[in-house]
């Protein structure tokens, strides 16, 4: 039977059985939900095993994590697909049009917590799976399912069971479907992420809080000095001028320059959701470049002195400030975040007194666009939405993709399934039938595709071209 | 009978009828206390009928203003002592060693609230006009006492009361003693007040917060713009690069600068007094020049963005600050706000939307250091201290002067006879005893050198030569 009958046939089931698991509300973050968070994870793992692969769930001391696996296909390359069963707390209720936990089809669009992120997604993967062994009567790749509980909460036991996991869950590629298309109707196969790295900067200059009739003209001014440090972290060009800061950059090669114009992005409708008349930033480089592919710096946050109403004649003793850079490939986070530290002591004025604290890093990632795994996926997008795929990369950081990337050697590529605007963590979430039912039959086209794919090294290579059958 | 005489032999009874009026808890801002409010003023008018003076409690909308009026001496100047009787609350209470409203003397010191400000200074001069008109049955001049109740609370009443008898104040020099002298045992006349123009500026730049990841490197920075806004409102010289913000300065004589280097200030002191260690400012003036007598930039306060403890990825989509000017004579607080608000309209890059709402403003205020009543207090000060005063500016604004300077058309000295560490608005607030009685000798040798002086034009120069017998 071909994919599409097979997909056609089970379309009620596929429907029902993914608003089941939507009905339990494993809200994460919520104590009082532990006994929902479990149940959905026993729900995930009886999918799994129900779809025909062997399922277990780890405690940890959280959530738990669900390992799923195929029965093994010797000589295969091995698919991880990573996602999670957690939710965002519904609050406020009295937002949603339709209970949160009580799923129904609104216009088209499944609507409850969690439809989009991300149980409709990672269970269009279950699905997916499904279809191919209920039509093929195996999987042309081994195939991994990790499927954690805690991703609304920073993911906190995640990496540590990575790393006692790393040999069993070695994978040559990891699929994780968690976010969006660039546009609908657009498969989007996104390759990219920018790392992060983020600290806090503060200057002092004084004793005590000095009246600034008393002491005006004679004392360091920190919020001056600190508005002088960060003017100065920028060029006119609107690069970055810490030195060092671009030494380790990964250029653009052409392709991905001549993909990134051919990309459906649309500058105008990017100024009217961000409310900005302007898109100011690195000269040389196009604004789509600069938000998927080049450093930036900015300042998220700034205090000091008097913030009331009306006036305070106040020189403070302290200013401080938030600066997080976001790294592209080449970059790291602990090199970066030394250099802005070191430039910004350089650049404290005589009497100012600068101390740097860094909060907080991740890596950036990226696989080649001519990977295999790449590839593949793009196949398995033009089979599934008779499109062409854009090649996307994304200002935004997910420091799971760097942990696969780094415990687990694989090549990750990000295929969302949904859209900008299902709103993911806000009132009357919702996920689109037509894209959960285009994730099942992309999941299933992708596993085909990545098992005909030269992954993996010699062993990848020809177990791929086995598993094409 | 010599002054002194007089003074030793009443020095008990000037003591104890201060510490009475320290017995009234005259605090302004409290509701509460308007009963003991009205009674200090009660008590300050019968102290100037006791002591030979007219005096009549004016109503306003807040609290009391009392008028003293000395007999009237044809032909002589008129001088008008200002000062208040009200004080700061005194919480916290338990971090007083003495009870603030049960004065008592502590290690030479009287130890109460309002002992400094202003109680005991304005006292002082109430004693010395008493000490005159006992000691030669007539003033040398014509004395008017404007003692207010709402000085703690910023005046709100005092400017249109002097509005209101603007004829029946008019004084030739408006003599005030509410601060401290530069240094113990340093009898300082101050000449020259600073102005004030405060401002906030708000610079917007996109609808609303976006998130650092997926907008980085596109849109304009609030935080960022700002921080480059101020930072360019000083060149590297120190000195404030606001087109015309010098234009009208008027700049310091050889006498007052040869003056400035003279005076006994201690600029080691000063870095240990602030918890400075670099005293920056405009290039070409001494720190005491800059302190006193230069306009001066500084940032008050500033806000945007993120923070709180830890890492928040958002670029907001507005910064603010405070920014203040002092400002000397010859610069009107209107016109430096105008100009510095077009400065930073002009520093606005692309994408930012500046708005700048003007706050307050102080206009400047001095008396020329070879004026009558400038060397009329210096020989006053030379008379009771035995040393020669200094001559002081000071970087503070107080916005009475300025309305005396203009309202009635007087020169304005302040002679202060408390001292920095007076604790003043703080616990244990002290004044010494020494420098009570110092200062009604003071106040009495300044009304008979006032009575020299070549006050007032013709009149006040005549009358000066009559009054002095």
């Amino acid at each position: 039977m071909p994919l599409s009958d097979y997909l056609d046939a089970n379309r009620e089931r596929h429907l029902s059985e993914l608003f089941e698991l939507l009905r339990i509300p494993s809200v994460s973050t919520d104590p009082g939900r532990a006994a929902d968070v479990a149940a959905a994870a026993e729900f995930v793992a009886d999918a799994l095993r129900s779809a025909g692969l062997g399922a277990d769930v780890h405690a940890t001391d959280g959530h738990p994590i669900v390992v799923g696996r195929s029965p093994a296909v010797e000589g295969a390359p091995t698919v991880l697909v990573y996602g999670h069963y957690d939710v965002q707390p519904a609050e406020p209720l009295e937002l949603w049009d339709t209970p949160p936990f009580e799923p129904r089809i609104v216009d088209g669009d499944i609507r409850a917590r969690g439809a989009s992120d991300d149980k409709g997604q990672v269970y269009a993967h279950v699905k997916g799976a499904e279809a191919l062994l209920q039509l093929d009567g195996a999987l042309p790749v081994n195939l991994v399912f990790v499927i954690e509980g805690e991703e609304e909460i920073g993911s906190p036991h995640l990496r540590p069971f990575l790393e006692a996991h790393a040999d069993e869950l070695a994978a040559d590629v990891v699929v994780i479907s968690d976010g969006a298309m660039l546009a609908p109707d657009t498969p989007t196969l996104t390759y990219g992420l920018k790392g992060l790295a983020y600290l806090e900067v503060r200057v002092r200059s004084a004793g005590r809080d000095l009246h600034s009739g008393a002491y005006g003209g004679g004392v360091p001014n920190p919020i001056q000095a600190l508005a002088g440090m960060i003017a100065a972290l920028k060029d006119d060009d609107g690069r970055v001028t810490v030195p060092g800061f671009y030494d380790d950059v990964a250029e653009l090669g052409d392709e991905e320059r001549r993909r990134m114009a051919d990309a459906p992005f649309d500058e105008a409708a990017f100024r009217a959701d961000a409310g900005v008349t302007a898109t100011p930033g690195e000269r040389g480089y196009s604004l789509i470049e600069r938000l998927w592919a080049r450093p930036t710096l900015d300042c998220n946050g700034i205090w000091g002195g008097f913030q009331g109403d009306g006036a305070k004649t106040v020189i403070p003793a302290e200013a401080g400030a938030k600066i997080s850079c976001r790294l592209v490939p080449g970059q790291e986070p602990e090199d970066i975040s030394r250099k802005v530290a070191h430039a910004l002591e350089a650049l404290a004025p005589e009497g100012c007194e600068v101390e740097v604290v860094h909060l907080h890093g991740g890596r950036p990632a990226s696989t080649p666009i001519d990977a295999a795994s790449v590839r593949a996926a793009a196949e398995a997008l033009r089979a599934s939405f008779g499109r062409e795929p854009v090649f996307a990369r994304t200002g935004g950081t997910i420091p799971v993709v760097a942990d696969f990337q780094e415990l687990l050697g694989s090549e990750v590529v990000l295929v969302g399934f949904g859209l900008e605007d299902d709103r993911a963590h806000a009132p009357n979430e919702k996920f689109s039938v037509e894209n959960y039912l285009r994730g099942i039959a992309t999941s299933a086209e992708l596993l085909r595709a990545l098992g005909r794919a030269p992954l993996g090294g010699p062993a990848g290579a020809s177990g791929g071209g086995d598993g094409a059958g």
